[in-house]
């Protein structure tokens, strides 16, 4: 209250969601489903409820049509409403995973908020979205320790050595929030043991061409990894003008998940959406803002379930 | 020279270096030790001679009075001359292998000259060196390749997906300039086959912990890797005031090596440098500048070698 971060502090959550149009459960993994469904059983019938939780499997069985899942992947180093700022969620991917029975509207209500505040809202499934964090996320938070007790190792339990940039970036993660990690790494485990059994793979791989001193073969992994990255940054900068769809709907649960897992599973991204059910409320006007250069395929994809789109 | 990076090009190192009081050798590492050796032929007597290349024990055997190994750990994503920045070596550390025959003059007009262009000179043994730089750069950049591979494999062969700050951070270096990276890695091969021992070690830790659901142990390994984190930006951090030590050596050769590795050793940091001769040329006045944190440790180390400090 006194740094302006809230307006207003309500002693219990039914008082806080008494006008409530969006809660967003922000608690420890180990009470995050629990907390899902103790914020569902006292939100107004209106109001769209969603979480922040980095493993999505754990709420994917909240069934309630107000609900929706959710994972911004943004961060900072400095953490506590004294290091708030206002920029944290800007340009970020803010993954969604509705499920079959997610109202659309609120789903739309819940993207926008976001596209509001900057973010980039993604559906996903949840299944998927834990492949790809153990992925994206929980290894390279995994490696960033291994790094820096290399590192320690190499110093022989002195000062630290002094090192360069590409170190600095790589460990900026090691140690993150241990309790926080902890939990995060452990809600994922079982994803997580197979990716790193992959990733052990090809570190033998490497180790093996280094040891056999196959200079071609080292210089082989190094040129498939460039090739790597430079999908990765090319599928990042992917950027310039967006084009509208406007895509006619029934006005059924699920229909709106439907079309944005379908463009979140073929990596489009949906920039910003509306839906404007008709006067009778059996039928919608969806509009999907897609980049340019998805734009015709996001229109073969959004026909292929079925709904007339232009 | 139309960008102005040049004075003067010339056709023959020979004539290059006809008034040369110093002369950087950066070449690839297959062509290092031959290229040092080459310039050291036609170099003056009184020019100091260095490598930018990052193994150093590749130039270990070269005992020229007039020569000094040289890393620094600086670099960027964008390579050539038309990405030529002034500011590429502000604060870099920049590792330096003199041996125990190099000049004492010639050692201390190379790191004020280094310390010139803003970067932080420190003496280091050439097989510490090649450790260290298994542990805190090698390895780094063979599991940024890993964490690519993974994430295209996480994709599918499909559009790469969306990922956070943290990944970003981690993957930078992924298959850097594939050709040099290729030689860095089998040039230090040797060394760094033993530090991804270690790292797969410590991987299989985790994903032992992980398998067996064990918290605990993946809280002690997030905690450890937090405190080790702690330690590298304690000693990454150490700033504050200089303090200026006075040492009387010997002017024979190797006497400056001698105290700058012991220094180094002991991860004390030389800000600067100066060496003054005395008239008849047999002593010299060394003036050294350090951490204030670091002067009395200084003072001990350089007294414990046999030389007069204040």
């Amino acid at each position: 209250m006194a740094r302006g971060a809230l307006d207003e502090a309500c002693p219990t959550v039914q008082r806080a969601l008494a006008d409530a149009d969006l809660a967003v459960v922000a608690v420890p993994l180990g009470a995050l489903a629990d907390g899902v469904r103790a914020t569902l059983s006292v939100a107004p019938a209106d109001c769209v409820v969603t979480d922040v939780g980095s493993t999505k499997r754990l709420v994917a069985g909240i069934d309630d049509e107000r609900f929706v899942g959710g994972h911004p992947l943004a961060g900072a180093e400095a953490s506590g409403v004294q290091h708030a700022r206002e920029d944290l969620f800007q340009d970020a991917v803010w993954y969604l995973t509705p499920h079959a029975g997610s109202s659309g509207v609120l789903f739309e209500r819940l993207h926008r908020a976001l596209a509001g505040i900057g973010a980039r809202p993604a559906a996903i499934e949840a299944e998927a979205h834990d492949r790809l964090m153990a992925a994206v996320s929980h290894l390279p938070h995994v490696l960033a320790n291994v790094l820096v007790g290399e590192a320690a190792g190499a110093s022989a339990g002195e000062t630290m050595p002094a090192t360069g940039p590409s170190f600095r970036d790589a460990t900026r993660v090691a140690g993150a929030n241990p309790e926080l990690w902890a939990d995060i790494l452990m809600a994922n485990a079982d994803t997580l043991v197979g990716v790193l059994d992959d990733a052990l793979g090809r570190l033998a791989e490497v180790r093996t061409a280094l040891d056999d001193g196959d200079h071609a073969a080292v210089l082989a992994l190094q040129t498939q990894a460039a090739s790597e990255r430079r999908a990765l940054l090319d599928a990042a900068l992917a950027g310039g003008g967006r084009r509208e769809l406007r895509v006619a709907v029934s006005n059924r649960p699920g229909v709106i998940a439907e079309i944005a897992l379908a463009l979140g599973r073929e990596h489009v991204n949906i920039s910003d959406m509306a839906l404007s059910p008709s006067p009778d409320n059996t039928q919608g006007a969806l509009a999907l803002w897609v980049p340019d250069a998805d734009a015709t395929r996001a229109c073969a994809i959004v026909a292929a379930l079925g709904f007339p789109v232009v």
